[in-house]
């Protein structure tokens, strides 16, 4: 896991409530906080509202590596990895601070697709929208 | 606490996730809780659907008595306690089943507002929504 | 998809909380329900507690192929595709009743590893917990 | 409400997934927001860890004013208002920053109790929180 070709990275703040009976993160959360990652990644980039452009997952993956606990300082790394027609993929790494340097706990990857709620079905992704993943990413579109 | 004036009761599933790290239903969840039991009391008494009519929340008060955990089996008592013009309040009584019949783990109140989301003001309570609440709980309106 | 190799079906009650902005239930959502279908799939056939033995995820996917709204009437599907040492692999599909059958909405598979968590590492099946999973499934361990 | 009563603020990041199908956040999360709040205000004033000292709350009210939205920005005051033998209350205000200054939004009040889970019995608030409480919030105790 290369986490220098991550251009965005931010701070997730746990909640009690993320916490299992076990006292660690519960299973679920970790697409949450991928959620709060990726909604921090597009306001930065590409000034995304999420009343304009609806958008759907189709896929997602995650590999759990490490617990999370209520008082670990945790940091998502989001990257685009791949721009398509309507839909593009976004990998994500989530760190825990230790004395000895951030420690790899998560990684994952989802699928998301441009979507038009009324007419049912996939949206090409907005023009502007490309340029600005492409050129943040300097991905070959 | 009269569990006998209450006309509607609903089974409440718990939630793995709804544990907090003692092992315990966490307090942001009774709300949930109540949310269910008044989603069902409504769908059954008012055939009510969420998307036609905007319903805020103007108040909510939760007395805790008794813990919940996860194998606990939970149900819900709902009734309409006060009918007004544009708003109405909702009593809840949870319990946990035991062997020497159901204990009464949390009590509740809130107060609900027909509301309407565009002109950002209260409703009036749709009459034929009026006449079934005051039937069923037979208020005197 | 074959939902005739599954031989576990319960049914998911979709919490109004679940929703987001767009009026479908949230992404992060998919795995609570996997979770919810498989504390009970266990509850039944492994007459599980959860505070006795730990578990944790190793890794899940999720294919979201239809939205859920809050209507539906969702049911998960749930299978031990795979029982190892200490991991074992559990498929899932969540359909939606239609008039015209059930549909599938969404796919998924985690893989879950029993853990020590004072030891801090994996831990052996217990032999009982395989006998039973082996059988129900009608496995080749 | 005199928010110059307060001596504690904190921002309390909005999750998409806290929004209900109306595009607010959900009733139910206030009180999670309340509980990020306390857990600041306890970690910052009292060094508290959530594993040695068990809290129960026994009561909690909330004042619904203005909904929130996702791109609010939110901000929670929180102050102790009473120190008992075994419980206190805790006093909450969340506003939202406008251009003519932050908005209340919520109010609300919980009532605490330290509680030994084993003994399943309140517990005195241990002397050095109880000072420090004091102190912070110029109690008479």
């Amino acid at each position: 896991m290369d986490i220098n070709s991550y251009n965005y990275k931010t701070y997730i703040p746990v909640r009690f409530g993320d916490l299992n009976a076990f006292g660690y993160v519960n299973n679920d959360v970790y697409l949450t906080y991928f959620e709060i990652a990726h909604t921090g990644y597009w306001r930065q980039i590409l000034n995304w509202k999420s009343k304009t452009h609806g958008l759907i997952m189709g896929k997602a993956e995650i590999e759990f590596l490490k617990p999370i606990q209520l008082d670990d300082e945790v940091f998502a790394y989001v990257k685009t990895s791949r721009v398509g027609n309507c839909s593009f993929d976004v990998e994500y790494v989530l760190t825990i601070k230790t004395p000895s340097g951030e420690q790899i706990c998560t990684t994952g990857k989802t699928s998301c697709i441009f979507f038009d709620f009324e007419a049912k079905k996939p949206n090409p992704i907005p023009e502007a929208f490309r340029e600005k993943m492409v050129a943040f990413e300097a991905l070959v579109s």
